[in-house]
């Protein structure tokens, strides 16, 4: 059922974690790659901080695509959709942060995203796990979803002297500082950075369309 | 009569079922599809909310084309336009993504929607279809409209018990809990999956290019 | 004078029927078509409905171009503006939508409108005529301004009871359907549908930029 | 001084009239064609009927491109600006139609406008003249700024019986019912209409650029 | 320090005259011009009329490009950014309208603009220098910033007659009634005019492009 | 931790100095540049003004590419998003301004910004530094972060002897009055000049492409 965890590890799938005015609730990610032009499109009743979170999260893997093993040039390839369900309820605010950059980075590996891993965490351009707020009705609500292992922001380890033992029990509670350990936790295996040279793409590009221009006159 | 069972099957036209304060109703979802770059239009005095189910569903379906037989190419050569007609009423909510995303496939695909059949259900970027309201009212609609089969949520189908014997009895109600078995239902045949390699494309289209100007160039 | 009949039959003019608090009134749509690259202007003072009938107006002709006997490519090799008179007015609803369709289709095939005669009808993305308020008003309005023959939707032939018989007396009211009926009534002459092969088309393009690269080569 | 007639003749120069809670004024519309892509730019503290106005008489213009004797595919080499000056005032309302349309021929054509002629009238797509309010304020204010004639549409000469009989002697005021007749009076010539074949030119640009390149290679 | 009177003779840098409900305050208006594709940027917290002032501006130099030496095309090659600093003060009005022009000019041509001169006055598409409110603080705030001329727009001369005697002792203040007028103050060198012929520049581009390809291919 | 000085000299990181109703505050900003088309994205919940200080730092940078060593076309080659973290706060007002430029010349050249410096100051579009509010509760929050060198504006100097002498004691303030004397500081090292001449630019890439499109043709 939804608001529960995932049946199987999946590819642009993440769960992360909101905090509304009734307590917590299991936030699903979404995300599909399609053959396009570089677009980027959000859905799902979704506010203006937590559009940016996406925008942000987007750069960082973009600035990054190497250390994830992806070309840069795939970016102007496809088109990306990150829609977050549940259409009714506005959604907004930064926590979702590593969890929107979770899902692009699966989307452009093809690595699958653990299915009982949930987090939050508000994410800046360098990578790097701001701390967010509702830590405790965030950990209620995965408790309660099936999860079984929570990242959450180094600065909100803090904070976990007040949540309820058997929460603390019953969840895997990870603090993290940056997305690389997020991306390590959550994905089943790790991208493999690559050796990319923009001048050397550049040029290679160029002589290919030589040689299928050349090829065609070679028919004379 | 318009809000009345369509009198034949037909390509691009799906009856979702609406729920306001004065009771449920059918809605009537007509999509046409042109020569075109790509561009999707969607009219019908629709609110942001179903204004985004509509890009949820067109975005499942390009990123499955192939599961439907369509080569991804053809969504840049097509224009899309989605109309809800009635432009007096305002309409919103995401419960039509489901309607929406099977007038998208009859439309890519050319396969007709079965006239007698009536759907409501969010949809999910990965096709899944999520709880909506107003269950009683909407049947009530489609029973009202002639309509014979009516596609639910699976997730709504415990709130079954709710619903008067006559409206169950009149009715074929069908619970459902992603796309794959919405189109089964819906459609008067089902897509064909086909195979298709994005590089491959790449490379045959460009060598298609070198010949044709190889060719003009071989009369002189 | 403005808000009578038109002196003579005309490309792109139709004659509209709105309902407004102090009464009907005849609506005049003009539409021109110029060299261009595609664009659908639309001005007149014109509130969101009324312009979203437009589109679906402009939807309907595109997706049905070939029956109407015009080329798809066409649409991108043409600017039209479709504008509505008396620029201080709002104007809104969809009740102008087989009128809009009707100016269109007449600007895309040269035929010419005949000048004494109005409709009001809502039109859908397939050309289904929809029926529209205010049928009374709109009548005497067409009466006063010496219009012979008004087309009114099908469904609202039921509401002609209510209608006064000098009114019923002075005018042809034809109830319609669908577009296709509008325009045996509307046009003074009916488009002929052609043959076209879209894959064709493409061909040949790109055959004729070959040769033209030839011929020019040829002149060594 | 501003507010009062030109001083000489001018391409793109017209004087509208406008009227105001205080009275009538003289309203300069001034256009300038610079090279370009066929941009429009309208400023002058404008709102949304008046920037309505200024399309449909860029619409009737470019529709009528030959008739003026300009080829078509000059409006995608221009750019067009017409501003309104005196940017602390708002201005709005469609009677600066006919203004705008013999500003934009007279830019187009390169005939100069007749400096003390004033003129007020909504314009159609069609170019006909609608009636406007203000007349009497309109007129006085013109007799006050020194102006010689004054183009009203047809349907506001009725209104003449109202107007004092100084201001009736004091100016030339002519009815007009088409802007044909307006620029018969605003122009200091008139435009020859020329033959222009789309499908022709588009060839002959094709027969041009083939030209182009096999000269470069003849010289081999 | 910032409010006076610049320190040296700059490109593209004016200074203007604002008057504010706490008095008259001398305003920076700060050009610059980088390689790029005609795109114009304006900043410093600008509202609308304004902003259009610089629109007006920017049409007015680029429809005389050739009369300030600049060949139109050049216009396409760079973009400008034109900046109004204290991005905390909102900016409204048409009366930096003369300094943005000059600012324009001055970046086009390369001529520096005299640091001890300020300007106030509308500007019109044909250069039509238009009157302003606030005269008497925006003079007091020259003279208090240290500038030597002042330029006022023609109309508003009469006002002097209010000026308090050291103001007009302390300053130098010329009434201008076009931009020709203001540019011989505010340039320290004038523009000398150019001949351009559309045609004849665009059969060279053509040219020089059938050279280029036909110079590659004489290496055969 | 965030809100502290960063842990090491970073490329595109740079703190700045925000002053709220609740106290002064570290201001991180971060920029990544990304294989691209030259577009500028800011995130970070930014209203207008804040927004509009970046667009100013870009096009002073953008201005004065060939004094940075950076060749202006390398602009149209790459994406630069520049984000300010802690997304749920609003951020406004023009003194992040020369923290943006150095985050952007950063990113240009890069060369890392020094990790325990931060600097408060409105940038010009020519890089010159105008006076902050808020000056004693931005520097209480450089002390309290374990910042050492603080970039105030030279019209700001005077204000410190408001400020408590342990806060003077406890940083190094440096009043500056341009942006080059704010990279002097921050930057780790100093950029190094490249001559850069447009034309010759322009004719070399074309002479490339015709060379690319000549070796195409010798395999013959
Ligand atoms: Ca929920
Ligand atoms: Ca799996
Ligand atoms: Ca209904
Ligand atoms: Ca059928
Ligand atoms: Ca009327
Ligand atoms: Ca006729
Ligand atoms: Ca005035
Ligand atoms: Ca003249
Ligand atoms: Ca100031
Ligand atoms: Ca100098
Ligand atoms: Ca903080
Ligand atoms: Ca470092």
């Amino acid at each position: 059922r939804f608001g529960e965890v995932e049946s199987e590890d999946q590819v642009g799938v993440v769960t992360g974690l909101a905090w509304t005015e009734v307590g917590g609730e299991l936030l699903t990610i979404e995300g599909v790659m399609m053959p396009g032009k570089g677009k980027m499109t959000v859905t799902g009743n979704l506010r203006d901080v937590m559009k940016e979170s996406i925008q942000a999260a987007a750069s960082y893997v973009r600035s990054r695509a190497v250390d994830f093993g992806v070309e840069p040039p795939v970016f102007d390839r496809k088109d990306i959709h990150v829609h977050v369900p549940e259409g009714a309820t506005p959604k907004d605010g930064p926590s979702a942060g590593i969890a929107m950059a979770t899902a692009i980075v699966s989307l452009m590996t093809g690595i699958e995203v653990r299915k009982d891993i949930a987090m939050t965490g508000e994410i800046t351009l360098r990578g790097r796990v701001l701390p967010i707020g509702g830590l405790k009705e965030k950990l209620l609500a995965a408790l309660r979803g099936g999860i079984k292992t929570v990242l959450i922001p180094e600065e909100n380890a803090k904070d976990l002297a007040d949540i309820p033992d058997n929460v603390k029990n019953g969840l895997e509670i990870i603090p993290v500082s940056n997305v690389g350990q997020v991306l390590e936790h959550a994905l089943v295996s790790q991208p493999v950075a690559i050796e990319w040279d923009e001048e050397a793409a550049l040029l290679e590009k160029k002589a290919l369309e030589a040689k299928n221009e050349s090829s065609a006159t070679m028919q004379h």
